[in-house]
């Protein structure tokens, strides 16, 4: 068995198993009290604090612990914006942020706020004039992720911190893909991360506020983590997450390496072992564990269950897999084809032998899902001088198999029109003439879903 | 060494230690992901969540997991309050509330919401009269704990359910200190409650919402949770904390039995042992591990020191243990005395011995304190007809240590004026004049402090 999605959670580090139970004893009382227990479990939590502090690159009083990596997601960017109130209430965000960046900037929205969504290019990158350029008098913050949990790649930090920090913006930088790599470089002004993604225990979050950045707690606050996170501290939790990033930075430069030529090989194998794919994400600006592709004609749902029959666990961005039928906002954002889509992310330690037999699995895997869908008759008819393929009710990735179909009966400079109601459509359509070679025309709203015309152009 | 916390943070229950180590195997991957690792995780939340619900009372959809009691509670509040905003948005809680409600009551009406405090009696609890009385039409939510964390008084909640009931008013239960020992009885409509209290690990708390109660989770949201507690589920925590709320439920009848024989002889013995102390709280309807009592002229940090030093880990709602300078809030509602305020509260398995060499240890610690206080000299001078004691600039217990040293002095009838600018006298001056058959006539504000003036009937 082979697991593959370290960037949903990483499996727990053996220093943070160690480190957990061995604090189960030490640090299970309130460390607000002034007896022998409390006083044991404060030292923990201290100590647990300077290490943390110490990886991030920040001060101990600095840095709080919170019950996960979206709970400093939300009280962070929910607080900063309290404390820039006056200021103004414009938030910036990219397109391709973890969905609890987004969910925070919907509901600052709903409230009244303003946010900018900067777009990136077809790597996943931000540009840095853009969020220059995003920026205005009344922005109270904007947040960048250190790198993208879907694609891998990696974003120019601490050339946006520095635009920001010139026109006095704090940059939140949700880091946590990337903590356990390394320290995020650039002067920004806010940190969020996430044990669980670096292989501490679930349950601990960390997030760090600069001196002299304004901040205001919202919502109930008590006197835990200075006021920025409230309920118990979870210390032997808190124990293993500090322990573990100190472990897996230990063997982070290393393991890059590693990773890295193994990730490298599943980009260069994969477009020559798997016909009609895109590799997507940038190929060198990137984390070193992940790499992600899309597979034309396949179900990304179905694939994902021969894969896991193979022994591998992967995950998917495709629409197919959730239960929105709405593909990954990261794919849509950078306009990449969501289809089929495959995100392996290596947790530190994987063997060769299991990328070796993943790239043997795998060719198998994706024909056996295209022959399953292969054969669905095309109603096609000739409407006018247009093929018309109807594809209405029927969910990704037929419509676009159906077109793949028909494109050959079009004559060169024809076009053809292909009827759904799929949202996935939207992004796929555009995304095969691209790969293909062929014209995208436009959508036309319908009754009943759009219908997605294509010029044949060669 | 014995510790006599557990209304803070109970040690891990055996149970919770072995259900916490097993399912770190098991329990670390994502839920929400379709691969053998992520069901296997979903399958022990799935089995967790059914037996809370078993022991709450309820069914497994109306339960969602948060990261604390304090969670739990804010969210729960928040929710509740949403839910029913068109209703109105009038909040009822009780005076002697954790302070987590109390402070989700703050940030409600600081955001232009109406809260009522419901006062307690002597002992500690509501009246049901008191709670229906301040039932209003705009009434959004009513609040009140199963049991009181700092003198261990059971409220009458089923009574109060119903009354909410009648009123279409749903009650939300704080059920943090009682869960452990059996269900909440009652029409409640939301329950929360923390793990850490039942001998679970910290960083799980329980939200429940029944069926038919309108509830609008606040603040971003995610998938997780039936979208009520936002972050990556800390499964192996939330196993442990299911197992270990069934194996205390079952060890639960006859631990009550046990535990409250051993808190009654503290009851009986403490005040023939230790000259002028109170004990506090419901001497029947309480919980079986909790008994609080006051002891006059003591400072509660420095009684909280000495018992450390014997090896007993106790906690004080005095004021001259926190950081804050202020009494507990639920003394101060009691109206009883706060000075050397000492909480005993048993974990489940306390040997009797423990129990026993308190008492033998306690009456000389007490004594220590007193002594090491005991002769300051009171600035005591005659202006016009009454005595007036200035402890100005002097902390608790020292101002009604001066009271009680000048009281000789005053003819029968006849009134001292203790002027003191300690928080604490404005609690602990009228407690003392209980106790001691005196007449506490009021409180007159002065430039600095106050004049608290109390007439010698005896």
């Amino acid at each position: 068995m082979a697991y593959f999605d370290a960037a949903s959670a990483a499996p727990l580090h053996p220093v943070a198993r160690q480190a957990l139970q061995a604090s189960l004893d030490e640090g299970w009382a309130d460390p607000a009290r002034l007896y022998r227990e409390g006083r044991r479990a404060r030292m923990l939590l201290d100590a647990a604090r300077e290490a943390a502090a110490e990886a991030v690159g920040c001060r101990p009083d600095e840095l709080v612990f919170t019950s996960s990596g979206t709970q400093a997601v939300h009280s962070g960017i929910a607080g900063a914006l309290a404390g820039r109130r006056r200021i103004g209430s414009h938030l910036i965000v990219s397109t391709v942020e973890h969905s609890s960046v987004l969910h925070a900037a919907d509901v600052h929205e709903a409230g009244g706020g303003a946010v900018t969504q900067v777009a990136v290019d077809r790597a996943g990158a931000v540009g840095v004039r853009a969020y220059a350029d995003a920026l205005r008098p009344d922005t109270a913050l904007a947040c960048l992720q250190s790198a993208n949990h879907e694609v891998g790649t990696e974003q120019p930090v601490a050339e946006v911190a520095a635009v920001c920090r010139e026109a006095g913006v704090p940059l939140l930088v949700d880091a946590a893909q990337s903590l356990g790599w390394g320290r995020v470089e650039g002067d920004w002004s806010l940190l969020a991360a996430s044990a669980h993604k670096w292989g501490g225990p679930a349950g601990v979050g960390v997030l760090v506020v600069r001196k002299g950045v304004r901040f205001a707690a919202q919502g109930p606050v008590d006197e835990r983590e200075s006021g920025r996170a409230a309920g118990f501290e979870n210390i032997p939790a808190i124990v293993a997450a500090a322990a573990s990033l100190r472990a897996v930075r230990a063997e982070a430069a290393v393991e890059a390496v590693r990773l890295r030529e193994l990730t490298d090989r599943i980009r260069a194998r994969v477009p020559a072992l798997v016909p009609d794919v895109e590799v997507v994400g940038d190929p060198a600006r990137r984390l070193p564990g992940i790499v992600t592709f899309s597979c034309l004609y396949v179900d990304g749902e179905t694939l994902l269950h021969e894969l896991d029959r193979e022994g591998f666990s992967v995950s998917s961005g495709s629409s197919c897999t959730s239960s929105t039928l709405t593909p990954s906002h990261v794919l849509k954002a950078m306009g990449v084809l969501s289809e089929g889509n495959v995100r392996v992310s290596l947790p530190a330690g994987t063997p060769e032998e299991d990328v070796e037999r993943f790239l043997e699995v795998l060719p198998g895997a994706v024909a056996g899902v295209r022959e399953k869908l292969g054969a669905p008759v095309p109603s096609a008819v000739v409407r006018e001088d247009v093929l018309v393929v109807d594809a209405l009710g029927k969910r990704c990735p037929i419509p676009v198999i159906e077109l793949a179909k028909v494109i050959g009966d079009v004559p060169v400079g024809a076009t053809v029109r292909v009827l759904s109601d799929d949202e996935a459509a939207r992004l796929d359509i555009p995304a095969w003439c691209e790969m293909r070679g062929q014209e995208y025309v436009g959508e036309e709203p319908q009754g009943r879903g759009s219908a997605y015309v294509v010029r044949r152009v060669s």
